[in-house]
Protein backbone atom coordinates (compact mmCIF):
# COMPACT_ATOMS: atom_id res chain seq x y z
CA UNK A 1 0.00 0.00 0.00
CA UNK A 2 1.45 3.10 -0.58
CA UNK A 3 0.56 6.40 1.36
CA UNK A 4 -2.83 4.82 2.83
CA UNK A 5 -4.73 7.43 4.77
CA UNK A 6 -7.35 5.39 6.31
CA UNK A 7 -7.32 3.03 9.35
CA UNK A 8 -10.56 1.01 8.05
CA UNK A 9 -8.89 0.27 5.37
CA UNK A 10 -5.93 -0.89 6.30
CA UNK A 11 -7.37 -3.57 8.78
CA UNK A 12 -9.70 -4.61 5.36
CA UNK A 13 -6.57 -4.69 3.66
CA UNK A 14 -4.84 -6.66 6.35
CA UNK A 15 -8.15 -9.04 6.54
CA UNK A 16 -7.95 -9.80 2.89
CA UNK A 17 -4.31 -10.83 3.26
CA UNK A 18 -5.23 -13.49 5.62
CA UNK A 19 -8.36 -14.70 3.38
CA UNK A 20 -6.46 -15.27 0.52
CA UNK A 21 -2.86 -15.79 2.39
CA UNK A 22 -1.11 -13.25 1.25
CA UNK A 23 2.51 -13.66 2.79
CA UNK A 24 3.43 -10.16 3.49
CA UNK A 25 1.87 -6.45 3.67
CA UNK A 26 4.36 -3.52 3.21
CA UNK A 27 3.33 0.20 3.61
CA UNK A 28 5.02 3.11 1.83
CA UNK A 29 4.91 6.01 4.09
CA UNK A 30 1.52 5.42 5.88
CA UNK A 31 -0.84 9.08 6.51
CA UNK A 32 -2.37 7.60 9.65
CA UNK A 33 -1.78 5.08 12.59
CA UNK A 34 -1.57 1.86 11.18
CA UNK A 35 -1.73 0.31 14.30
CA UNK A 36 -4.48 1.96 15.58
CA UNK A 37 -7.88 0.38 17.34
CA UNK A 38 -9.49 1.20 14.28
CA UNK A 39 -7.59 -0.80 11.87
CA UNK A 40 -7.09 -3.63 14.20
CA UNK A 41 -11.15 -4.00 14.92
CA UNK A 42 -11.44 -3.99 10.94
CA UNK A 43 -8.29 -6.89 10.51
CA UNK A 44 -10.00 -9.60 13.15
CA UNK A 45 -7.71 -12.84 12.27
CA UNK A 46 -5.66 -10.80 9.35
CA UNK A 47 -4.27 -8.39 12.89
CA UNK A 48 -0.91 -10.74 12.32
CA UNK A 49 -0.43 -8.72 9.00
CA UNK A 50 -0.78 -5.03 10.67
CA UNK A 51 1.88 -6.76 13.54
CA UNK A 52 4.26 -7.92 11.20
CA UNK A 53 3.68 -5.37 8.72
CA UNK A 54 7.09 -3.53 6.64
CA UNK A 55 6.95 0.31 6.88
CA UNK A 56 9.20 1.77 3.79
CA UNK A 57 10.18 5.21 2.74
CA UNK A 58 9.46 4.88 -1.16
CA UNK A 59 8.15 2.27 -3.58
CA UNK A 60 11.66 1.41 -4.71
CA UNK A 61 12.81 0.18 -1.43
CA UNK A 62 9.14 -1.55 -0.79
CA UNK A 63 10.00 -3.77 -3.83
CA UNK A 64 13.78 -4.33 -3.50
CA UNK A 65 13.09 -8.07 -3.51
CA UNK A 66 10.35 -8.43 -5.91
CA UNK A 67 10.58 -10.31 -9.14
CA UNK A 68 7.36 -9.12 -10.73
CA UNK A 69 5.43 -6.33 -9.75
CA UNK A 70 1.98 -5.36 -10.41
CA UNK A 71 0.19 -2.18 -9.76
CA UNK A 72 -3.75 -1.09 -9.99
CA UNK A 73 -4.62 1.83 -11.86
CA UNK A 74 -8.59 3.20 -11.57
CA UNK A 75 -7.97 6.93 -12.25
CA UNK A 76 -9.64 7.74 -15.39
CA UNK A 77 -7.27 10.98 -15.96
CA UNK A 78 -4.66 8.11 -17.18
CA UNK A 79 -1.57 8.84 -19.97
CA UNK A 80 -3.02 7.51 -23.09
CA UNK A 81 0.32 5.35 -23.18
CA UNK A 82 -0.14 3.66 -19.90
CA UNK A 83 -1.11 0.14 -21.20
CA UNK A 84 -3.97 -1.37 -18.68
CA UNK A 85 -5.05 -4.62 -18.77
CA UNK A 86 -8.29 -7.10 -17.02
CA UNK A 87 -7.44 -8.34 -14.03
CA UNK A 88 -8.20 -12.02 -15.32
CA UNK A 89 -5.56 -11.53 -18.44
CA UNK A 90 -2.90 -11.07 -15.79
CA UNK A 91 -3.94 -13.78 -13.75
CA UNK A 92 -3.27 -16.14 -16.29
CA UNK A 93 -0.37 -14.46 -17.90
CA UNK A 94 1.55 -14.66 -14.36
CA UNK A 95 0.17 -18.77 -13.61
CA UNK A 96 2.11 -19.38 -17.22
CA UNK A 97 4.98 -19.17 -15.34
CA UNK A 98 7.14 -21.96 -13.72
CA UNK A 99 8.23 -20.00 -10.17
CA UNK A 100 8.10 -16.39 -9.60
CA UNK A 101 10.29 -14.96 -6.28
CA UNK A 102 8.01 -12.31 -4.46
CA UNK A 103 5.30 -11.15 -6.04
CA UNK A 104 4.09 -7.49 -5.34
CA UNK A 105 1.10 -5.92 -5.82
CA UNK A 106 1.51 -1.85 -5.79
CA UNK A 107 -1.89 0.15 -4.62
CA UNK A 108 -2.32 3.50 -4.48
CA UNK A 109 -3.44 6.38 -2.50
CA UNK A 110 -7.26 6.32 -1.35
CA UNK A 111 -8.06 9.45 -3.40
CA UNK A 112 -5.67 9.75 -5.98
CA UNK A 113 -4.11 6.26 -6.74
CA UNK A 114 -0.41 6.31 -8.15
CA UNK A 115 1.31 8.76 -9.99
CA UNK A 116 2.22 8.23 -13.94
CA UNK A 117 6.00 7.71 -12.64
CA UNK A 118 5.11 5.11 -9.52
CA UNK A 119 2.67 3.13 -12.60
CA UNK A 120 6.40 3.15 -13.93
CA UNK A 121 7.41 0.52 -11.26
CA UNK A 122 4.59 -2.31 -12.18
CA UNK A 123 5.15 -4.58 -15.33
CA UNK A 124 1.23 -4.93 -15.73
CA UNK A 125 -1.64 -2.82 -14.49
CA UNK A 126 -4.59 -3.81 -13.81
CA UNK A 127 -7.79 -2.29 -14.57
CA UNK A 128 -11.11 -3.56 -12.85
CA UNK A 129 -13.91 -2.89 -15.15
CA UNK A 130 -16.66 -0.80 -13.76
CA UNK A 131 -19.25 1.75 -14.33
CA UNK A 132 -18.71 4.75 -16.31
CA UNK A 133 -20.91 6.74 -14.17
CA UNK A 134 -19.11 5.84 -10.55
CA UNK A 135 -15.71 3.91 -11.64
CA UNK A 136 -14.02 5.03 -8.32
CA UNK A 137 -13.85 1.98 -6.07
CA UNK A 138 -12.92 1.50 -2.48
CA UNK A 139 -9.26 0.70 -2.15
CA UNK A 140 -10.31 -2.82 0.05
CA UNK A 141 -12.67 -3.89 -2.70
CA UNK A 142 -9.84 -3.15 -5.67
CA UNK A 143 -7.44 -5.41 -2.92
CA UNK A 144 -10.35 -7.64 -3.24
CA UNK A 145 -11.22 -8.21 -6.68
CA UNK A 146 -7.44 -8.37 -7.67
CA UNK A 147 -6.96 -11.34 -5.27
CA UNK A 148 -9.67 -13.13 -5.61
CA UNK A 149 -8.90 -13.03 -9.35
CA UNK A 150 -4.89 -13.72 -8.83
CA UNK A 151 -6.27 -17.04 -6.49
CA UNK A 152 -8.62 -18.43 -8.43
CA UNK A 153 -5.70 -18.93 -11.17
CA UNK A 154 -2.93 -19.79 -8.52
CA UNK A 155 -3.64 -23.62 -8.65
CA UNK A 156 -5.74 -24.19 -11.85
CA UNK A 157 -2.77 -24.52 -14.72
CA UNK A 158 -1.48 -27.66 -15.37
CA UNK A 159 1.81 -28.17 -14.21
CA UNK A 160 3.72 -28.36 -17.83
CA UNK A 161 3.93 -25.95 -20.45
CA UNK A 162 5.09 -23.75 -17.52
CA UNK A 163 7.57 -20.90 -18.71
CA UNK A 164 10.47 -19.75 -16.85
CA UNK A 165 10.03 -16.00 -15.49
CA UNK A 166 13.18 -13.79 -16.48
CA UNK A 167 11.76 -10.43 -16.77
CA UNK A 168 13.80 -8.26 -15.76
CA UNK A 169 12.55 -6.96 -12.14
CA UNK A 170 11.59 -3.36 -11.76
CA UNK A 171 14.48 -3.18 -9.43
CA UNK A 172 16.88 -3.61 -11.91
CA UNK A 173 14.95 -1.70 -14.27
CA UNK A 174 15.21 1.52 -11.53
CA UNK A 175 18.56 1.12 -11.31
CA UNK A 176 19.56 1.04 -14.75
CA UNK A 177 17.64 4.29 -15.47
CA UNK A 178 19.28 5.99 -12.88
CA UNK A 179 22.60 5.62 -14.40
CA UNK A 180 21.12 6.04 -17.93
CA UNK A 181 19.63 9.27 -16.83
CA UNK A 182 22.43 10.39 -15.78
CA UNK A 183 24.72 10.18 -18.68
CA UNK A 184 22.09 11.23 -21.03
CA UNK A 185 22.12 14.91 -18.94
CA UNK A 186 25.94 14.59 -18.65
CA UNK A 187 26.24 13.98 -22.55
CA UNK A 188 23.94 16.37 -23.32
CA UNK A 189 21.48 14.35 -25.15
CA UNK A 190 18.67 15.70 -22.28
CA UNK A 191 18.24 18.80 -20.21
CA UNK A 192 17.77 17.99 -16.92
CA UNK A 193 14.02 19.45 -16.62
CA UNK A 194 13.08 17.48 -19.51
CA UNK A 195 14.67 14.32 -18.59
CA UNK A 196 11.91 12.53 -16.84
CA UNK A 197 9.48 12.77 -19.72
CA UNK A 198 11.93 11.02 -22.11
CA UNK A 199 13.05 8.81 -19.89
CA UNK A 200 9.39 7.73 -18.69
CA UNK A 201 9.39 7.16 -22.77
CA UNK A 202 12.59 4.60 -22.78
CA UNK A 203 11.26 2.71 -19.67
CA UNK A 204 7.45 2.21 -20.91
CA UNK A 205 9.40 0.92 -24.33
CA UNK A 206 11.61 -1.62 -21.83
CA UNK A 207 8.57 -2.58 -19.99
CA UNK A 208 6.69 -2.92 -22.96
CA UNK A 209 8.86 -5.04 -25.03
CA UNK A 210 9.15 -7.59 -21.75
CA UNK A 211 13.34 -7.26 -21.60
CA UNK A 212 14.38 -10.04 -19.68
CA UNK A 213 17.03 -10.13 -16.83
CA UNK A 214 19.64 -10.41 -18.75
CA UNK A 215 19.23 -8.13 -21.17
CA UNK A 216 18.78 -5.30 -18.96
CA UNK A 217 22.27 -6.21 -17.82
CA UNK A 218 23.59 -5.84 -21.28
CA UNK A 219 22.11 -2.63 -21.36
CA UNK A 220 23.43 -1.59 -18.31
CA UNK A 221 26.92 -2.77 -18.94
CA UNK A 222 26.90 -1.02 -21.91
CA UNK A 223 25.85 2.88 -19.64
CA UNK A 224 28.35 1.69 -16.94
CA UNK A 225 31.04 1.86 -19.30
CA UNK A 226 30.09 5.05 -21.12
CA UNK A 227 30.39 6.59 -17.25
CA UNK A 228 33.60 4.38 -16.76
CA UNK A 229 35.29 6.25 -19.90
CA UNK A 230 33.86 9.52 -19.48
CA UNK A 231 34.69 9.33 -15.96
CA UNK A 232 38.35 8.72 -17.11
CA UNK A 233 38.32 10.54 -19.87
CA UNK A 234 37.70 13.82 -18.11
CA UNK A 235 40.68 16.76 -18.46
CA UNK A 236 41.27 14.71 -21.81
CA UNK B 1 -28.74 -7.78 2.45
CA UNK B 2 -30.54 -10.04 4.57
CA UNK B 3 -30.30 -8.58 8.37
CA UNK B 4 -27.82 -6.32 8.13
CA UNK B 5 -25.85 -5.08 11.71
CA UNK B 6 -22.66 -2.65 10.51
CA UNK B 7 -23.30 0.55 9.01
CA UNK B 8 -20.30 0.55 7.37
CA UNK B 9 -21.41 -2.60 5.37
CA UNK B 10 -24.04 -0.78 4.23
CA UNK B 11 -22.44 1.93 2.96
CA UNK B 12 -19.77 0.15 1.44
CA UNK B 13 -21.96 -2.35 -0.61
CA UNK B 14 -24.10 0.70 -1.55
CA UNK B 15 -20.88 2.36 -3.17
CA UNK B 16 -20.10 -0.76 -4.63
CA UNK B 17 -24.11 -0.99 -6.02
CA UNK B 18 -22.54 2.72 -8.26
CA UNK B 19 -19.87 1.14 -9.01
CA UNK B 20 -21.54 -1.63 -11.03
CA UNK B 21 -24.45 -0.25 -11.85
CA UNK B 22 -26.63 -2.22 -10.08
CA UNK B 23 -30.67 -1.38 -9.87
CA UNK B 24 -31.76 -1.59 -6.47
CA UNK B 25 -30.80 -2.00 -3.02
CA UNK B 26 -33.15 -4.60 -0.90
CA UNK B 27 -32.53 -4.70 2.64
CA UNK B 28 -34.26 -7.45 4.95
CA UNK B 29 -35.09 -6.30 8.71
CA UNK B 30 -32.04 -4.42 8.98
CA UNK B 31 -30.60 -4.41 12.40
CA UNK B 32 -28.46 -1.09 12.46
CA UNK B 33 -29.44 2.64 11.42
CA UNK B 34 -29.09 2.30 7.49
CA UNK B 35 -29.82 5.73 7.58
CA UNK B 36 -26.46 6.91 9.61
CA UNK B 37 -23.77 9.66 8.88
CA UNK B 38 -21.39 6.88 9.00
CA UNK B 39 -23.09 4.42 6.48
CA UNK B 40 -23.84 7.64 4.01
CA UNK B 41 -20.11 8.75 4.89
CA UNK B 42 -18.72 4.83 3.56
CA UNK B 43 -20.92 5.17 0.12
CA UNK B 44 -19.69 8.42 -1.51
CA UNK B 45 -21.56 8.91 -4.48
CA UNK B 46 -23.55 5.66 -3.71
CA UNK B 47 -25.45 7.10 -1.42
CA UNK B 48 -28.43 7.04 -3.85
CA UNK B 49 -28.71 3.84 -3.45
CA UNK B 50 -29.30 4.03 0.41
CA UNK B 51 -31.46 6.46 -0.24
CA UNK B 52 -34.19 4.63 -1.98
CA UNK B 53 -33.34 1.27 -1.12
CA UNK B 54 -36.32 -0.87 -0.03
CA UNK B 55 -37.11 -2.60 3.03
CA UNK B 56 -38.75 -5.72 3.80
CA UNK B 57 -39.76 -8.08 6.79
CA UNK B 58 -39.03 -11.71 4.91
CA UNK B 59 -36.89 -12.57 2.01
CA UNK B 60 -40.39 -13.94 0.50
CA UNK B 61 -41.33 -10.16 -0.32
CA UNK B 62 -37.88 -9.10 -1.27
CA UNK B 63 -37.15 -11.23 -3.98
CA UNK B 64 -41.24 -11.01 -5.00
CA UNK B 65 -40.44 -9.95 -8.36
CA UNK B 66 -36.80 -11.58 -9.31
CA UNK B 67 -36.89 -14.24 -11.87
CA UNK B 68 -33.79 -15.44 -10.81
CA UNK B 69 -32.27 -15.95 -6.98
CA UNK B 70 -28.65 -16.44 -5.99
CA UNK B 71 -27.28 -16.37 -3.00
CA UNK B 72 -23.47 -16.34 -0.94
CA UNK B 73 -22.57 -18.33 1.10
CA UNK B 74 -18.93 -18.55 3.52
CA UNK B 75 -20.27 -20.66 5.93
CA UNK B 76 -18.22 -24.11 6.40
CA UNK B 77 -20.64 -25.34 8.55
CA UNK B 78 -22.46 -26.10 5.11
CA UNK B 79 -25.18 -28.79 4.99
CA UNK B 80 -23.59 -31.55 2.86
CA UNK B 81 -26.50 -31.78 0.03
CA UNK B 82 -26.20 -28.09 -0.57
CA UNK B 83 -24.65 -27.27 -3.93
CA UNK B 84 -22.39 -24.40 -4.53
CA UNK B 85 -20.24 -22.96 -7.42
CA UNK B 86 -17.50 -20.69 -8.27
CA UNK B 87 -18.74 -17.37 -9.34
CA UNK B 88 -16.83 -17.71 -12.61
CA UNK B 89 -19.46 -20.49 -13.59
CA UNK B 90 -22.39 -19.11 -12.42
CA UNK B 91 -21.65 -15.78 -14.33
CA UNK B 92 -20.89 -17.93 -17.87
CA UNK B 93 -24.38 -19.93 -16.59
CA UNK B 94 -26.20 -16.00 -16.51
CA UNK B 95 -24.28 -14.91 -19.61
CA UNK B 96 -25.81 -17.87 -21.73
CA UNK B 97 -29.98 -16.36 -21.53
CA UNK B 98 -31.15 -14.11 -23.23
CA UNK B 99 -33.37 -11.91 -20.69
CA UNK B 100 -33.75 -12.20 -17.21
CA UNK B 101 -35.71 -9.99 -15.55
CA UNK B 102 -34.64 -8.67 -11.94
CA UNK B 103 -31.79 -10.92 -10.46
CA UNK B 104 -31.69 -11.06 -7.19
CA UNK B 105 -28.32 -11.59 -5.13
CA UNK B 106 -29.26 -12.78 -1.47
CA UNK B 107 -26.02 -11.64 0.91
CA UNK B 108 -26.42 -13.04 4.47
CA UNK B 109 -25.52 -11.68 7.95
CA UNK B 110 -22.11 -10.19 8.67
CA UNK B 111 -21.48 -13.06 11.56
CA UNK B 112 -23.78 -16.07 10.53
CA UNK B 113 -24.80 -15.93 6.70
CA UNK B 114 -28.15 -17.04 5.30
CA UNK B 115 -29.64 -20.26 6.76
CA UNK B 116 -30.08 -23.37 5.29
CA UNK B 117 -33.51 -22.75 4.53
CA UNK B 118 -32.84 -19.51 3.82
CA UNK B 119 -30.23 -20.52 0.88
CA UNK B 120 -33.24 -22.46 -0.69
CA UNK B 121 -34.47 -19.30 -1.77
CA UNK B 122 -31.71 -19.57 -4.40
CA UNK B 123 -31.41 -20.95 -7.58
CA UNK B 124 -27.61 -21.09 -7.64
CA UNK B 125 -25.08 -20.46 -4.04
CA UNK B 126 -21.85 -18.90 -4.84
CA UNK B 127 -19.17 -20.12 -2.71
CA UNK B 128 -15.62 -17.77 -3.33
CA UNK B 129 -12.15 -19.76 -2.64
CA UNK B 130 -10.52 -18.32 0.06
CA UNK B 131 -7.73 -19.52 2.72
CA UNK B 132 -8.32 -22.74 4.92
CA UNK B 133 -7.30 -21.08 7.29
CA UNK B 134 -8.87 -18.03 7.55
CA UNK B 135 -12.05 -18.28 5.21
CA UNK B 136 -14.53 -15.74 6.05
CA UNK B 137 -14.81 -12.73 3.79
CA UNK B 138 -16.19 -9.24 5.06
CA UNK B 139 -19.52 -8.73 3.57
CA UNK B 140 -18.57 -5.87 1.58
CA UNK B 141 -15.96 -7.72 0.11
CA UNK B 142 -17.55 -10.64 -0.74
CA UNK B 143 -20.15 -8.03 -2.75
CA UNK B 144 -17.27 -6.76 -4.43
CA UNK B 145 -15.82 -9.95 -6.05
CA UNK B 146 -19.34 -10.95 -7.02
CA UNK B 147 -20.15 -7.87 -8.43
CA UNK B 148 -17.09 -8.05 -10.35
CA UNK B 149 -17.23 -11.31 -11.91
CA UNK B 150 -20.85 -10.86 -12.66
CA UNK B 151 -20.45 -7.58 -14.37
CA UNK B 152 -17.38 -8.88 -16.35
CA UNK B 153 -19.87 -11.96 -18.45
CA UNK B 154 -22.53 -9.31 -18.63
CA UNK B 155 -21.12 -7.93 -22.23
CA UNK B 156 -18.34 -10.16 -23.25
CA UNK B 157 -21.18 -13.44 -24.62
CA UNK B 158 -22.26 -13.03 -27.82
CA UNK B 159 -25.47 -12.27 -29.08
CA UNK B 160 -26.39 -15.65 -30.73
CA UNK B 161 -27.17 -19.13 -29.28
CA UNK B 162 -28.67 -17.01 -26.38
CA UNK B 163 -30.80 -19.69 -24.84
CA UNK B 164 -34.46 -18.54 -23.00
CA UNK B 165 -34.97 -17.90 -19.28
CA UNK B 166 -37.46 -19.94 -18.05
CA UNK B 167 -36.60 -21.63 -14.85
CA UNK B 168 -39.55 -21.39 -12.25
CA UNK B 169 -39.10 -18.20 -9.71
CA UNK B 170 -38.15 -18.66 -6.36
CA UNK B 171 -41.18 -16.76 -5.42
CA UNK B 172 -42.78 -19.68 -7.44
CA UNK B 173 -41.13 -22.59 -5.99
CA UNK B 174 -41.45 -21.20 -2.36
CA UNK B 175 -45.84 -20.81 -2.79
CA UNK B 176 -45.52 -24.59 -4.66
CA UNK B 177 -44.27 -26.05 -1.71
CA UNK B 178 -46.60 -23.80 1.12
CA UNK B 179 -49.55 -25.57 -0.53
CA UNK B 180 -47.75 -28.69 -0.77
CA UNK B 181 -46.37 -29.06 2.42
CA UNK B 182 -50.03 -28.30 3.54
CA UNK B 183 -51.31 -31.25 2.05
CA UNK B 184 -48.98 -33.78 3.09
CA UNK B 185 -49.43 -32.67 6.60
CA UNK B 186 -53.21 -32.97 6.03
CA UNK B 187 -53.41 -36.07 4.64
CA UNK B 188 -50.26 -37.75 7.09
CA UNK B 189 -47.44 -38.28 5.04
CA UNK B 190 -45.33 -35.32 6.72
CA UNK B 191 -45.54 -34.95 10.70
CA UNK B 192 -45.44 -30.87 11.62
CA UNK B 193 -42.39 -31.44 13.59
CA UNK B 194 -40.43 -33.16 10.80
CA UNK B 195 -41.79 -31.45 7.82
CA UNK B 196 -38.98 -28.96 7.45
CA UNK B 197 -36.27 -31.41 6.76
CA UNK B 198 -38.68 -33.51 4.42
CA UNK B 199 -39.71 -30.28 2.54
CA UNK B 200 -36.24 -29.15 1.75
CA UNK B 201 -34.90 -32.05 0.23
CA UNK B 202 -37.67 -31.83 -2.20
CA UNK B 203 -36.77 -28.25 -2.54
CA UNK B 204 -33.11 -28.79 -3.10
CA UNK B 205 -34.31 -31.47 -5.58
CA UNK B 206 -36.35 -29.00 -7.44
CA UNK B 207 -33.81 -26.55 -7.74
CA UNK B 208 -31.22 -29.06 -9.00
CA UNK B 209 -33.66 -30.56 -11.66
CA UNK B 210 -33.66 -26.81 -13.67
CA UNK B 211 -37.32 -26.89 -12.85
CA UNK B 212 -39.30 -24.59 -15.70
CA UNK B 213 -41.79 -22.55 -14.78
CA UNK B 214 -44.04 -24.11 -16.75
CA UNK B 215 -43.13 -27.28 -14.40
CA UNK B 216 -43.78 -26.07 -11.08
CA UNK B 217 -47.27 -24.42 -12.31
CA UNK B 218 -48.28 -28.37 -13.10
CA UNK B 219 -46.79 -29.36 -9.62
CA UNK B 220 -49.23 -26.34 -8.49
CA UNK B 221 -52.20 -27.24 -10.32
CA UNK B 222 -51.96 -31.11 -9.44
CA UNK B 223 -51.72 -30.13 -5.31
CA UNK B 224 -54.52 -27.58 -5.51
CA UNK B 225 -57.01 -29.96 -7.49
CA UNK B 226 -55.71 -32.12 -4.46
CA UNK B 227 -56.62 -29.41 -2.00
CA UNK B 228 -59.66 -29.16 -3.77
CA UNK B 229 -60.92 -32.51 -3.08
CA UNK B 230 -60.05 -32.49 -0.27
CA UNK B 231 -62.19 -29.75 1.06
CA UNK B 232 -64.96 -30.74 -0.88
CA UNK B 233 -64.97 -34.12 0.54
CA UNK B 234 -64.40 -33.40 4.21
CA UNK B 235 -67.29 -34.77 5.82
CA UNK B 236 -68.16 -37.67 2.71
Amino acid sequence: MVEPNGPINIGSIARLCSNFDVNELRIVSPKCDIFSLEAKKMALKGQKYINNCRVFNSIEQAIFDCDLVLATCGRIDLSNDIECENPEVISKWISSFKVINNLAILFGREDRGLTNSELLFAHKIFNIKTSQDYPSLNLSHAVAIILYELNKCSKNTPQKDLKVFNLASSKQIYESFKDLEEILIRTGYLLEHTSFSKISKFKKFILKAKTSSHEINVLRGIVRQIKWFLNNSKGN
